[in-house]
């Protein structure tokens, strides 16, 4: 494997590291996950995260058991608890079964870091000088090996000049908004202020938010989304408020077997999250040992959409009606 | 002043004290506040809260000072010092109004108690058996000296044998949501859930939620009302998914000189209630030193409203257009 490094992945001497996200920003632990237990336990934890890094990661974790030859058996046991380890994010079946076709994992990371650029142009032509844009979860340069999807179109209308600002979502229950957001855009010195997710409706009622940009982990052939839970909650108050709402997503993330957005499962997660917050900062738990609900992921049905900013272009709501996603699949 | 006693205040040999709220569900820890500034400083650090829980606790330390006879200057400074500790609540400003009118703290003590047994009876009416309702931030025994208000209907549906299950707001920044009305919950054995403020959306598009009861910190004339930040992001979401959305109020949060939620004043709070979690569970901060927007309240317009609970009778969303709330103020 080729020496490879990103903001969250580096392939060093056929080794495999992934920054460790749930240390972020507090530390930046890079963690040797070339090993099939390292590198599923990473997934499931959350250290390595976004739909196109997971996928990449775990494309170079299969293209390092190939290249040690192992049997036949074995490959399918990697691609299987691979496959198990994050049901919701498509990007990683999408590189598993690439993958199982010969592809080679140096292949899909240049690819993903050109789709990044892409959708970065695409995305900035929507964006207006002095647009002040909602952005939930993590969707930069950690959550791909590129420069990022939704974040990744707004440091590209940064570079372009436009002054905009940035209002982050923290996105509880994991905070990544709080956490991984902040430390990006802080590192690159885009303006951005924090806010807890219950405040965006009034943010948007009082005038001052322009554009919700943010990410998808699964897209449906209808153009239906799952993103992080709170996705869709925007998706609702910008309708309300007339506010655009965009995805951004590359063509990876489009899942070829899922009509629409009833079809995607939506991974369910546990009570301790809820119940109070746990990382490298450290822990507290604030509530009782009650019942939680805490599902990952929401669906936003592509009616709420203005449309999608894909690598290949921006589909909008119209198209997305029209079955158009399925004439770029090739 | 007569003894008495309420989930989060007491009266005992002419001492005031109050339930440090900040420390539960952790610990249960009673202060002194005979004093102004004890009394003060416990407002404004939250120990007391909810809109009429503060006002009676006021009028309290207002009939502690007239007993002993202080000097109309003296009066005159516990007066504005007290009006000035929490901006958005009026109940406060109406105590004070009412104390200078001679009135006794503790008969609006009682009067309080009388009013969320008739909130509790007017709004249980719209309840029905096998509703699951969310609700937000803290309305029960510990917002008020009675039984709460949208709590106190809860509790009073829950009595009449109305099997209903509570979605659980955990009411970020201050997650008095996930620390007393879970707390309150369990005490009541009332069976609830406990979710994130963005996790409300994907539930209701689910059907899993029938009803939205909460309160008000001030509700204007015209039936516009300001509660805890995230009411507003939830009377969109209702209107949405066609969800009856309800305030519950007594007349002491009526503001009377406030013609609608324009005209109303949000208290920003500081940049470190974003950027982590401070309680008495803890204290962590999972952000940087970033910039943050942190309304505690935020106003939402009678239109989105079904109607507003009061102890005089549910006023419905034409009644209030009709601007009937006048009618009921003497």
């Amino acid at each position: 494997m080729e020496n490879f490094s990103s903001l969250g992945l580096k392939i060093e001497n056929e080794d495999i590291y992934l920054l460790d996200q749930q240390l972020l920003p507090h530390e930046e632990k890079w963690i040797k996950c070339s090993e099939l237990p390292q590198m599923v336990g990473a997934i499931k934890a959350l250290k390595v995260r976004g739909a196109p890094l997971i996928g990449i990661a775990a494309a170079y974790l299969i293209q390092k058991y190939r290249d040690k030859g192992v049997s036949a058996e074995e490959m399918e046991r990697v691609y299987t608890e691979l496959w198990n380890s994050r049901p919701t994010a498509v990007n990683l079946m999408n590189a598993i079964d690439r993958m199982k076709k010969g592809e080679n994992a140096s292949d899909l990371a240049k690819e993903d870091v050109e789709l990044c650029e892409k959708m970065g142009r695409n995305g900035a032509e929507l964006i207006e000088d002095g647009d002040n844009i909602i952005t939930h979860c993590n969707t930069g340069g950690l959550a791909t090996v590129g420069r990022g999807t939704a974040l990744g179109v707004i440091q590209t209308a940064w570079e372009q000049g436009k002054k905009i600002h940035v209002y982050v979502d923290e996105t509880r229950p994991l905070l990544q908004g709080g956490r991984l957001t902040t430390y990006e855009l802080s590192k690159l010195g885009i303006p951005y202020t924090l806010i807890c997710d219950n405040m965006a409706a009034s943010l948007m009622r009082a005038g001052k938010v322009q554009k919700v940009f943010l990410g998808a982990d699964r897209v449906a052939l209808n153009g239906d989304f799952a993103n992080k839970i709170g996705t869709y909650s925007l998706a609702v108050l910008c309708k309300h408020h007339n506010i655009p709402f965009y995805t951004v997503a590359p063509f990876t993330t489009i899942d070829r077997e899922c009509l629409n957005g009833d079809q995607i499962e939506i991974e369910q997660r546990k009570d301790l999250e809820v119940q109070g917050v746990q990382g490298s900062f450290g822990e507290v738990k604030w509530a009782p040992d009650c019942k939680t609900h805490n599902p990952a992921f929401d669906v936003t049905p592509r009616e709420l959409l203005s449309g999608i900013v894909f690598d290949f272009g921006v589909l909008t709501k119209k198209q997305l009606q029209n079955g158009e996603i399925k004439k770029h699949l090739s």
